[in-house]
């Protein structure tokens, strides 16, 4: 198929290169930034502008991968009125498309992307919403050429996706970050807790979360959590994140019991 | 070397496999309740008991591996004078071994272990302490039989480490909990969230944290934010958290930045 791309951030780069990488035709590359967009292009062997206004009118599909308040304005500023046109948001509805293009819809992929790092998308899942079925056929045709995983869903479903990852993915990064300044305010390496991190997203591969939560709140190992609580008194963010976590812990633990 | 095993939870089992397999004769394992004991010395060729008083005087290091309440304890009723006894807690100091043998130490897994999964120890950091130099010498050729990732560190260290660990692995393990039930409320299953946790834990294996994050509040999206916010208001232990958890990320990358 015959792509446009709008965007040039770590989504719209991954899923770029997937589409390419499918056989699928990038015909240009929009980004504010023109620098942006002609790196970007560069990879995709696509067209690069920073006007709106050039952009081919010729693709099948107008993908627009930007921060999630730019959306609604960049479509209004395409002169797209027959192609598809969708967005990559987990949190923004299809409506926002409205009055755009007749053939609008939403392509979510579900993964965290980092441009210094290389993402297998075979396994991304990927949520798609269409105006119409015709619409929900061509993403779909589109999609199952870059992952097996293909969920139609809508907006309110791919919303509560989007929340959750953060909580999955997210907050989880942050924890990371978080327990490294632990350790090198006590001159230890956060090179240390790679084992253990990767351990701890392993089990979750195989098992429910709940079923393999381990730590002293599980445990209701009231000693330990004394020590700890005291240990981080220095630093009052850090217990405050450490009490909450730990009751949300005990609480979970306490109504799956119950 | 000889070897007797006091508990049978989730580090015990996985400790005295890791010694059985490298070549370590366990004696005995004591566990209050005969029938964990009985299950695990099994397992490790070994004698099960109950009763401490019984527990043979002839080995070369006693693993004490239990909730960090009752290490005391059972040091004191350990009648061992002139053999090494240590404890496997990241949190209790190694004088909680004090007027027991006059040979004391530390030997701390930084793993998260479930009995119902396996673990290649040969990457697991295992943190040790001892009263001498002497001590020291044996836990270390003991522990490097088993890990290529051997820590000198003192209680206070060890404390900060296992602190850290509660953030990157139990409090990461949670959220993953909690983003399983914001799913299920919505009717979608936990299975879709795994290759993201599997790659969220990938990225800090190669990449530092803080250098990874992604989502809204890192991009200060304050659009999105807002609309999460107002997803999560019929759930205020989920939006406190959420709150908090997304202040934290956009405090860190402020202060990173100044």
């Amino acid at each position: 198929m015959k792509v446009v791309l709008l965007g040039s951030g770590n989504v719209a780069t991954h899923l770029g290169l997937a589409l390419k990488q499918a056989g699928n035709d990038i015909l240009a590359v929009w980004s504010r930034n023109l620098v942006h967009a002609e790196e970007l292009a560069l990879q995709l062997g696509a067209e690069p502008t920073n006007q709106l206004e050039v952009v081919s009118p010729t693709a099948d599909i107008y993908i627009i991968s930007v921060v999630d308040d730019a959306i609604e304005d960049i479509a209004h500023q395409l002169s797209i009125k027959d192609r598809i046109v969708v967005h990559t948001s987990g949190t923004t509805g299809i409506n926002a498309l409205n009055g755009t293009s007749v053939h609008t819809g939403v392509l979510y992929p579900l993964q965290t992307f980092s441009k210094q790092k290389d993402v297998n998308f075979s396994n991304v899942p990927v949520a798609i919403e269409g105006s119409s079925q015709q619409v929900m056929e061509t993403l779909e045709f589109l999609v199952r050429q870059i992952t097996g995983t293909v969920l139609k869903i809508d907006s309110t479903q791919r919303l509560s996706l989007h929340v959750a990852a953060v909580f999955a993915c997210n907050f989880t990064n942050h924890l990371c970050t978080l327990s490294k300044e632990i350790l090198s305010q006590n001159q230890l390496d956060f090179h240390l807790l790679r084992p253990l991190i990767a351990e701890t997203a392993a089990k979750v591969q195989e098992f429910e979360p709940e079923t393999v939560q381990t730590g002293p709140a599980i445990r209701q190992d009231l000693g330990t959590l004394d020590k700890h609580q005291e240990f981080l008194r220095k630093n009052p963010d850090l217990l405050e994140l450490y009490n909450k976590l730990s009751h949300s812990i005990i609480n979970s633990s306490q109504s799956s019991r119950a």
